[in-house]
């Protein structure tokens, strides 16, 4: 250990940090795939930790409990989705509302979506994945005002934006049991020239 | 036996099918209110027979498998909300939408998104819960046309309409963890009015 010089110390935790952080991700996307999959109840951090490759043990030292690893799950997820949305080169308004509901399609939605529903009947996930909700909510409603131009001074602005996301969030659902996608295009694309003009 | 007469027979099976008939009910809506509290995976027969103040053996004979029983009772709840649909007596465009989105809130949603999402990863309700969701939908978006005097013989009117149901579906969706009925009341107006235009 006194052998050891300061430098050789810092580039032997450089890459054990490294491999920490790595097994974390590998974590979070794994408990996202499983939540998706199999729903809440049959997503335990065993099954998780199987499908990362990592043991139980280590799964446990970096999420103590259930609840904190599928919690940093969807925030991780939500954090991805909000990253996409800033870095969208989205030009129309058609364009945008596309790509906003395509948010709410697809693995991530389903996996919030399992939290949510198990959230609303498990008190121990019930205030964290709320409080999640409500951030990541606003989050969106944020980026969506900006990427549409929507002038939110003006009455009504503010209720056609969130009203386009909740839209987003039922066409999720419907896409949830079967493949919901021609259907899905041609709403959007509707939806997309009435938001155009209700917006200015 | 012999000694009964046809008349007979008669009254005493028809108190006989009431009391079948009764007993069903009890069962659909104590399933109804146990999958909107517990969620699927709580909600067994054993757990609805109880809260139905009825015994495992009758609940068994009425709905052999679990399945039969939630998805009976979710085609029950259905039934429900488009007796209620039509039954509507709102007058004005807006009111209709109030009253679609209403639908779309409280305890009978709540069920149907629980049977959704465990419907989603439990291959043996999948086919069921799916057949059951399209022709609830189908339904659901007949009345809507009807009460909102929609003309869908022009371009985009489907589309519109189904665009609102799927907002109401959001809206249901957003308030499983908390209460948004503030926030959903000033996006159902302002919809409102965009609905109008839009329908024309």
């Amino acid at each position: 250990m006194g052998a050891v010089t300061p430098a050789a110390a810092h580039s032997d935790r450089a890459p054990k940090q490294d491999r920490s952080r790595a097994t974390r991700m590998r974590l979070l996307e794994a408990a996202v795939a499983c939540l998706a999959e199999l729903g809440w109840a049959r997503s335990t951090v065993s099954v998780v930790a199987e499908r990362a490759g990592v043991s139980r043990g280590a799964a446990q030292h970096h999420f103590p409990t259930r609840e904190d690893l599928f919690t940093a799950a969807v925030e991780y997820v939500a954090e991805q989705r909000s990253h996409a949305l800033r870095e969208l080169s989205a030009k129309t308004r058609a364009e945008v509302v596309a790509a906003l509901v395509d948010l709410y399609t697809g693995p991530l939605f389903r996996a919030a979506l399992h939290l949510w529903v198990a959230a609303s009947h498990e008190a121990a996930l019930h205030a964290r994945v709320a409080e999640l909700e409500g951030r990541v909510g606003r989050e969106t409603h944020r980026i969506a005002v900006r990427l549409l131009d929507a002038d939110e001074s003006r009455p009504g602005v503010r209720e056609t934006v969130q009203g386009l996301l909740d839209m987003a969030r039922g066409l999720g659902l419907a896409n949830v049991l079967t493949d919901d996608t021609g259907r899905r295009e041609r709403v959007v694309r509707q939806w997309g020239h009435l938001l155009d003009e209700a917006l200015g």
